[in-house]
């Protein structure tokens, strides 16, 4: 069976879908502008024809998706087929006209019976359905594009059809060249589509007046459609910012409102400017929440693993530890001034910056030592219980992660080994206490080095 | 009484709902084009009135839908249809031209008021408010197509009309034939209503100009509906695939902030698809818990039944067991190479596979077993507490149902002559423990044989 | 101090609302198609201006709402005024035209201007904005209706100074009479606003090019927001209802999905349609616990005092004890067949049926007793803890009320008289036990007579 | 670098911007009207292309903004406008039109290359969705006020295009003056944008004909886009006022299902449109917990710290204990005649009236005192474990703060030293407990007045 993944596969189908489309404007325009058929279009008829056939084959052979998975069953696959497309591109696959003008001496009449019998591989369209659905749910192309690529196409096909039944109903003078008559006819369809209706082509006999009036019914339900589409496409694609802008908006009523000074608005408008800039609207947490475990640990491992492992403590730890480790890691974020360690207080999270610098005050609120993007501290608050020794400040936003004390715990439960090791260092540390947050931050600082 | 859903019922109600129609058709065109009353559309006039007078007769005696509930007291019935549609019937039923030409000699005049009171019939058309919303809330049908039929109705007959007043005004040249001068009003009139506006037909006279200026703001109306009317349907029949679509194209905003590899995104975008693939959209979950208890058993059970009545343990249970039984298994989902069972850990969960494949693996991780589609594993965990025998793994997406240990001891709890017969199993097997998770597996694999 | 919501001042301000709108029409008329004063006119324009003056006098007098309270302080109301409308509304009041024909002879030109100054009358049409809001937030409109109202007449004005314009511009020919002239002017601005575009009138020359394209583009606006307005209201509208449907559809997928037999399907579906039915969608629960506690009690009592006054344990219950009764009692819903009491369970709750039938089953589950709509049962359960002495099932949908033991417990705990008298019924009917629950059944059936 | 929010930078680019608006104009006309270049014209492409030259200087030395961020790190800056805008930029600033009469003899044809090549200066437009994005997220401007610009903008600007394209077609007579043939020009592309299409100017020739056909089909998304646009600012400005009326809509549905008396709905409504007139749907304590603590604290500060220092005992509090003890008041509203304070009741909690009246009632619940916007009652409670003295009744709506007796006495933990000194005060007013009510009115009523 053939994988419908597989690369020629793949460019087989395209080279059909534009066969189908070269169908589709060919060969109602072959049928109302009654043209002679030149060697070009006989041959390009051939090929049209032969190709048909070999999808038909080709389909026979092909894997099927099914409910998301992949069904290779022959049987399954042919059955399915034949109940499914297979009378469809059959009927497209029928040579009327070669086999027409074989048959019989070349009547008008005959010929244009036959051509209405080609308009049957307009039928393949229908298979351009699935063509959208597959953009629309599989591939990482931007939707707004693919709506407007498909809303081109369709519309510019259907103009070209109610161009072919206006000249099929005389409605332009056919004394004109051919090329002329359909671009006027074209011209007709295209002014009534949008409803712009110049009235320099109207109606005049019977047929065509009431074509007319189809066109334009029709024509009110695809410009319904396209803006209710292209509505569509903005509130949607809009979401997150939308979300964005009412909560703005939302503020500054609650401002006017409560009188707040210039100073504080600015400060809680950058606050939320901040947090879209820095996101996008994205919520991290929510969306590593709602992917399954497996997954979730894939992801945050892979955000998280260069930072744990320049942790010191980590050095050591198993593959299997830091993993677990990276799916627990929690998203923060502090304000430019905010205390992110207060001197004093006894700690249970270590803090890793992801983005945005923050320093380590002396008892003077002086500056220290600086931790910019990759560095991290506080991690002697997972295994001791000490007051922190000193007053660690954002500078500017700082989007951390934290690792809480009784997360490690748990971890640590899990893997009884590295408790083991964690105990070591433990009671190595314990015994030179004093000098080690001095210690820690000159290799924090050779770490931020060596980035 | 007669029931309104019996089918003769049912049936004459359509056929009154075309007559309407008809009605609603023909007479302001004879009151616009002025015809001869031809003895078809005589003979058709005398089945319009007389049917219309059996339709009062049916009403008073047909219960009513009050609030979901049949009203069937005849008091009730006819002093609401007195209050109610009673007026409407009888004035279209009261045949004004058949008495008219009986009275009075045919001068022009009275014909014309005569064919004004005919109008009093589309009052009727009222009651077809009722027949959308009923089709709205009661039936299958899908809405968006209900929609549409409806709007295309109204708008058709509304186009009628329109050119009927068109007509009346002389809009249109009354030397030509009565069958063009109508086809050319109706070309007015959706001209118009579209906004096409050609400008081929244009008022002339005051009456015309003022006509014409309220249909274009009728049309404004109208059209404007139209529009909100698909595009609502197009919002609407998307919830479901709009929230996937949305969420998919914040996962991409998401890859891009935080650079994912290309493997990472696929899998996670696959994910998704699987999801939205396999359950499109729905949340049977969700779906299962906003029933009232009593319709959640049966759809429980329908949807399990076969599947719990295959495991052994729960093959002498009662049915009022597996009922309660059915309505407390939790669907879960497990990804390809997803452990569902770790060999060693306690167990608290018995597993039903509902669509998927996994395997047994022996101590080097090669398959044993596998389960696929109505098999189930892990059972011994509710009634004894050892640890598992061996890793289960997911080789494909794997929709299961989980029963917690927790639920079915509250269920033996209810059911005390169900626990006696577990105890007496307990006791059985745990004299033949060693042997047990082999013979388990081979009534398992039995049973997906039997499939 | 005048009060706004007094009915002389109601009127008072509708008659001047009345005269803007008369303002709001002639006096662009009169400065475009520049015709002679009638002394009709000019009695109107007397009237107007006086009324003009007295609203100028009254508004100085009229407290204002403000943040949802009337203030009544006139140094308040005063500055108010002075600082908002008196500019607009002293403008309105002078009669420039009567200054002007009294000061100068009657040149042509001076006319003109006056007539432009006049034109500052329609400055007050800016408070029509006020009573927009008044209604779109106080009243008992439909919203849908309000929007409508408002966004008709602002069309139908707006085409009217649009066509002011138009003749100004001598974008119609003067030649015609002077009605003719201002209707063909009108025509033309509908044609242009709502897009129709017939094209019959065209601007020539370069004044009246300009003006077009700028009422184009204004169409356009006008034309999206009057769009914008009917989609909007249709969506609104639905809302309850676009849930309901919603609903439908997730769940004929889910049975499509699941192969669910049709009866079953029939029967959700008919469930939702009660739901929907019954409550036309909306949630009495959620109604209620929105409410402050104030309103939440006194609009229970409405809704339960009846049913509760007929139970006869509270038949002597201070008022106080029944409000907060009230205010604790939950609705339920039964389907047909469900048992709303088992025999042999030790109930909690006590049940008032607001809408239903329900049963009383004796062993053989044969019907005993019925309970309609207003009947109550299960209520010794508030006060013994004995099991139920028979199973009471309902006959079709039950909209119930419940009152839970625990609630019941609590409000005694408030009332301790009450239960005093409490348990001296309880002793009383502890020693009658065995006939009681007969003897309630009797009182009960004497009740639904009594309705 | 210079700061891109410097003033004297921002005035220089939106000179730039001004003038790249201008060349958007000048360019396509001179092209399309091929009119003769005045000295006014020249001077003016001097400075703009000397200032186009200054703005690549100045863009050099710019320090950007990235995720939120100012980088200032030359080579960066430097490499990402090399990268980006530079390009274009520089093609800008060429000086074709010089150059070419500088080399060549003015032959037609060269001169109409060289006008095709200023037309890259229109790539400096793309800049434009820069500042949209800029005004979209950063300042503090309505967002539906700034759409409307930014569309009529475009719109403008297309139109204007579309016409000079017209004019290069040949579509308008070229016979005319040429400013009358550019109006005829821009009349008609404006017709044709809005749909309107009167159809006076229609297309003659093969490339007029494709020509118009583009702008129709680009005028239906055009069109589109602006209705979409202008129907997502109604929609989106209205939210919580459409929650509101959404509110009133399902209440009044309620109302007339469950037939509640008409005094008892207006209190309702009432009630809904206090909340709504007095917050404008804004949630405050939504609103608050929103915000990061620091900000969330800053915020409360300000809007209590006024009255919480009016309370004689907070007078000696510390800043940072009225800091965190306002970010611990919670909003709260009473109905005109609820009781706020029960007599007899064991309160827990203190009340500051931040907008309403109320007032403290004696045993026969006559009035005995007033309290109003700022005042403040119960405090007492916070320290102090006694019955209230006396009820106290809501004359108005009253908005209020609370402060719960833990909340307080968590503060009072955190601050041990104020918790002494609460501790002194209580001793001492324990002493003298009788009085104390009185004297704490005496105060208030003090406070009421100093305000």
């Amino acid at each position: 069976m053939l994988d419908p993944n597989n690369t020629y596969v793949r460019i087989f189908h395209y080279s059909i879908h534009l066969l189908v489309v070269y169908s589709a404007i060919e060969v109602p325009l072959r049928f109302a502008l009654d043209y002679e058929v030149t060697p070009w279009l006989l041959a390009m008829d051939i090929v049209v024809i032969s190709l048909f056939a070999v999808d038909i084959v080709v389909n026979f052979n092909t894997a099927l998706m099914h409910r998301g998975e992949l069904c290779k069953d022959p049987k399954v696959v042919r059955s399915k087929y034949l109940r499914g497309w297979f009378g469809i591109d059959l009927l497209a696959t029928i040579p009327f006209e070669l086999i027409a003008t074989g048959l019989f001496s070349e009547t008008h009449r005959v010929i244009r019976i036959i051509r209405l019998l080609r308009l049957s591989r307009l039928l393949k369209l229908v298979r351009f359905n699935k063509i959208s659905r597959d953009w629309h749910t599989n591939r990482v192309l931007n939707q707004s594009v693919v709506r407007l690529v498909f809303f081109s196409f369709w519309i510019t096909l259907s103009a070209h059809w109610l161009a072919c039944g206006w000249i099929l109903l005389g409605g332009v003078s056919a004394a004109e060249h051919v090329g002329r008559e359909y671009l006027s006819a074209l011209y007709w369809a295209v002014t009534t589509l949008t409803t712009v209706g110049y009235g320099d082509i109207t109606p005049i006999t019977v047929p065509q007046t009431i074509y007319t009036m189809v066109v334009m019914l029709f024509g009110v339900a695809v410009y319904g459609y396209v803006i209710g589409n292209i509505s569509t496409l903005l509130v949607n694609t809009d979401e997150a910012k939308a979300r964005y802008v009412s909560k703005i908006e939302e503020l500054n009523a609650f401002f006017t409102d409560k009188c707040l000074p210039y100073e504080l608005q600015e400060k809680i408008r950058d606050y939320y400017n901040h947090l879209w800039q820095s996101s996008l609207g994205h919520d991290e947490n929510q969306i590593l929440s709602d992917l399954p475990p497996t997954l979730r640990t894939e992801v945050a491992l892979f955000l998280n693993r260069d930072i744990i492992q320049m942790v010191p403590l980590f050095r050591n730890a198993h593959e299997d530890f830091v993993r677990e480790l990276a799916s627990h890691l929690r998203p923060a974020l502090f304000m430019p001034g905010d205390l992110i360690i207060h001197k004093g207080e006894t700690g249970d999270q270590m803090y890793f910056i992801s983005r945005g610098t923050a320093e380590l005050l002396d008892d003077e609120n002086h500056p220290l030592a600086t931790f910019t993007d990759g560095s991290f501290f506080g991690e002697m608050a997972l295994i001791l219980s000490q007051p922190r020794t000193a007053n660690i400040r954002a500078v500017e936003y700082c989007d951390v992660y934290i690792l809480r004390k009784n997360t490690f715990e748990k971890l640590l439960d899990k893997f009884p080994d590295f408790r083991e090791e964690i105990n070591k260092i433990l009671e190595a540390r314990r015994q030179a206490l004093p000098g080690m947050q001095e210690k820690a931050d000159r290799e924090k600082s050779e770490a931020a080095r060596n980035e």
